[in-house]
């Protein structure tokens, strides 16, 4: 998947999540949905996953601007966070960049939200 | 937007919501998250907003899949369904289109996932 807000973190996996969720607070977005696949899985499929979860984060400013552009906006709301284990161990956090997923579309508001919200996104992540 | 799922339904719009997911329900996706944005907006912006729900359906098993073949396919999970009330009152159904989210990535074995998914997506918006 083509994405460049990705880092390795040198912390614990429910650390990474904590520390994910406060940094992203300072940037306005607040963590709205938490997504536990591994747990998912287990439940649904009987299988044993590693450490995986998706954030939703909504900054409710940016949210109202950006579906009174477009009111579709809504299908790519929230901004997932994932937090992911890898088999190795290493922690690795990566954030959708909305400069791919909304941007582009040919609007220049559009793309203007979207280019500040990836930055405060990868602010917030490169933070970690 | 680009998007080729949508459809405006002859439902109230929480009988709507109840009935996308039962019929999501039927091609095997739950709805694990709800947004309720109108919500959201009165309590942190004081701003009155028209009804706007997004539901966040997620299918393990083809998630399981997807996951395998690109471990970052997390942020582009759950799957969307936004119903809203536009200001006319008629009420609105959309999905977004795993086709144009996920596909076209250049690997084979995601197109066919993508594909499989919004062909059951679209189903389940079609019935309404």
């Amino acid at each position: 998947m083509k994405l460049d807000i990705s880092k390795n973190v040198d912390l614990e996996f429910n650390n990474a999540v904590d520390q994910i969720t406060s940094e992203l607070k300072k940037e306005g977005f607040g963590v709205i949905t938490e997504i536990d696949l591994k747990e998912k899985f287990k439940e649904k499929l009987r299988v044993n996953y590693r450490n995986y979860k998706i954030l939703g984060a909504c900054n409710p400013e940016y949210a109202h601007k950006a579906i009174g552009v477009d009111d579709k906006i809504g299908l790519m709301l929230p901004c997932n966070i994932l937090v992911q284990q890898h088999e190795d161990g290493h922690v690795e956090v990566s954030a959708i960049n909305p400069l791919q997923s909304i941007g582009g579309m040919g609007d220049k508001e559009l793309d203007k939200l979207a280019t500040e919200v990836s930055q405060k996104l990868k602010s917030a992540v490169d933070r970690l």
